[in-house]
Protein backbone atom coordinates (compact mmCIF):
# COMPACT_ATOMS: atom_id res chain seq x y z
CA UNK A 1 0.00 0.00 0.00
CA UNK A 2 1.19 3.16 -0.97
CA UNK A 3 -0.35 5.09 2.46
CA UNK A 4 2.52 6.96 4.65
CA UNK A 5 2.72 7.73 7.84
CA UNK A 6 2.28 11.86 9.26
CA UNK A 7 4.75 12.48 11.89
CA UNK A 8 5.02 16.32 13.76
CA UNK A 9 8.33 17.78 14.12
CA UNK A 10 9.68 19.44 17.36
CA UNK A 11 12.22 20.41 18.45
CA UNK A 12 14.28 18.45 16.64
CA UNK A 13 12.54 15.34 16.90
CA UNK A 14 10.00 13.86 14.95
CA UNK A 15 6.96 12.15 16.86
CA UNK A 16 3.90 10.19 15.12
CA UNK A 17 1.02 11.90 14.52
CA UNK A 18 -1.66 9.76 12.21
CA UNK A 19 -0.54 6.42 10.89
CA UNK A 20 -1.22 5.21 7.32
CA UNK A 21 -2.61 8.64 6.10
CA UNK A 22 -4.56 8.36 2.57
CA UNK A 23 -5.92 11.86 2.06
CA UNK A 24 -4.25 15.77 3.12
CA UNK A 25 -5.89 18.78 2.28
CA UNK A 26 -4.17 21.79 2.93
CA UNK A 27 -6.56 25.22 4.04
CA UNK A 28 -5.72 28.23 5.47
CA UNK A 29 -3.18 27.42 8.79
CA UNK A 30 -4.64 23.60 8.67
CA UNK A 31 -4.29 20.53 7.27
CA UNK A 32 -7.23 18.32 6.87
CA UNK A 33 -5.66 14.71 7.22
CA UNK A 34 -7.36 10.87 6.41
CA UNK A 35 -6.09 7.37 6.87
CA UNK A 36 -6.99 4.33 6.10
CA UNK A 37 -9.15 3.68 8.57
CA UNK A 38 -11.02 6.57 8.26
CA UNK A 39 -9.55 8.36 10.81
CA UNK A 40 -9.87 11.98 10.28
CA UNK A 41 -7.57 14.51 12.23
CA UNK A 42 -7.08 18.30 11.70
CA UNK A 43 -3.77 19.49 12.26
CA UNK A 44 -3.22 23.39 12.96
CA UNK A 45 0.01 24.05 11.23
CA UNK A 46 2.07 23.31 7.62
CA UNK A 47 3.44 20.54 5.93
CA UNK A 48 7.39 20.68 6.04
CA UNK A 49 8.07 18.11 3.99
CA UNK A 50 6.40 14.77 2.40
CA UNK A 51 8.84 11.85 0.85
CA UNK A 52 6.52 9.17 -0.70
CA UNK A 53 9.66 7.20 -1.10
CA UNK A 54 10.19 7.02 2.73
CA UNK A 55 6.14 6.66 2.93
CA UNK A 56 6.56 9.94 5.57
CA UNK A 57 4.83 13.27 5.79
CA UNK A 58 6.58 15.89 8.21
CA UNK A 59 4.16 18.42 9.76
CA UNK A 60 5.24 21.80 11.56
CA UNK A 61 3.28 23.55 14.21
CA UNK A 62 3.30 27.66 12.88
CA UNK B 1 6.21 2.33 -6.32
CA UNK B 2 4.55 4.51 -4.12
CA UNK B 3 5.36 7.90 -6.11
CA UNK B 4 2.23 9.89 -7.06
CA UNK B 5 1.67 12.20 -10.19
CA UNK B 6 1.31 15.59 -9.55
CA UNK B 7 -1.62 17.74 -11.31
CA UNK B 8 -2.23 21.42 -11.44
CA UNK B 9 -6.18 21.81 -11.11
CA UNK B 10 -7.51 24.85 -13.42
CA UNK B 11 -11.22 25.29 -14.91
CA UNK B 12 -12.67 22.30 -13.47
CA UNK B 13 -9.65 20.22 -15.27
CA UNK B 14 -6.56 18.28 -14.18
CA UNK B 15 -3.06 19.03 -16.46
CA UNK B 16 -0.24 16.38 -15.97
CA UNK B 17 2.58 18.81 -13.82
CA UNK B 18 5.27 16.22 -13.47
CA UNK B 19 5.01 12.72 -12.83
CA UNK B 20 6.39 10.51 -10.36
CA UNK B 21 6.63 12.73 -7.26
CA UNK B 22 9.22 11.75 -4.36
CA UNK B 23 9.76 15.00 -2.41
CA UNK B 24 7.53 17.55 -1.78
CA UNK B 25 8.81 20.56 0.37
CA UNK B 26 5.85 23.37 0.39
CA UNK B 27 7.12 27.12 1.13
CA UNK B 28 5.91 30.41 1.05
CA UNK B 29 3.46 30.43 -1.79
CA UNK B 30 5.29 27.99 -3.70
CA UNK B 31 6.35 24.26 -3.83
CA UNK B 32 9.30 22.46 -4.33
CA UNK B 33 8.81 18.96 -5.72
CA UNK B 34 11.29 16.40 -7.12
CA UNK B 35 10.76 13.07 -9.03
CA UNK B 36 12.11 9.38 -9.09
CA UNK B 37 14.03 10.46 -12.06
CA UNK B 38 15.91 13.69 -10.06
CA UNK B 39 13.85 16.01 -12.15
CA UNK B 40 12.93 19.14 -10.05
CA UNK B 41 10.19 21.91 -10.40
CA UNK B 42 9.17 24.63 -8.51
CA UNK B 43 5.33 25.40 -8.03
CA UNK B 44 3.90 28.75 -7.93
CA UNK B 45 0.83 28.12 -5.51
CA UNK B 46 -0.47 25.14 -3.31
CA UNK B 47 -1.09 22.04 -2.81
CA UNK B 48 -5.44 21.52 -3.04
CA UNK B 49 -5.47 17.72 -2.18
CA UNK B 50 -3.13 14.75 -2.01
CA UNK B 51 -4.28 11.36 -2.25
CA UNK B 52 -1.80 8.35 -1.96
CA UNK B 53 -3.97 5.79 -2.42
CA UNK B 54 -4.92 7.09 -5.98
CA UNK B 55 -1.12 8.49 -6.31
CA UNK B 56 -2.24 11.64 -6.80
CA UNK B 57 -1.58 15.32 -5.92
CA UNK B 58 -3.41 18.34 -6.92
CA UNK B 59 -1.59 21.70 -7.11
CA UNK B 60 -3.77 25.01 -7.78
CA UNK B 61 -2.31 28.51 -8.27
CA UNK B 62 -3.44 31.33 -5.76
Amino acid sequence: MCEANAYIYKDGKEELYLESVDIMVPEEGKIYLKNLFGEQKVFIGKIKEISLLKHKIVLENK
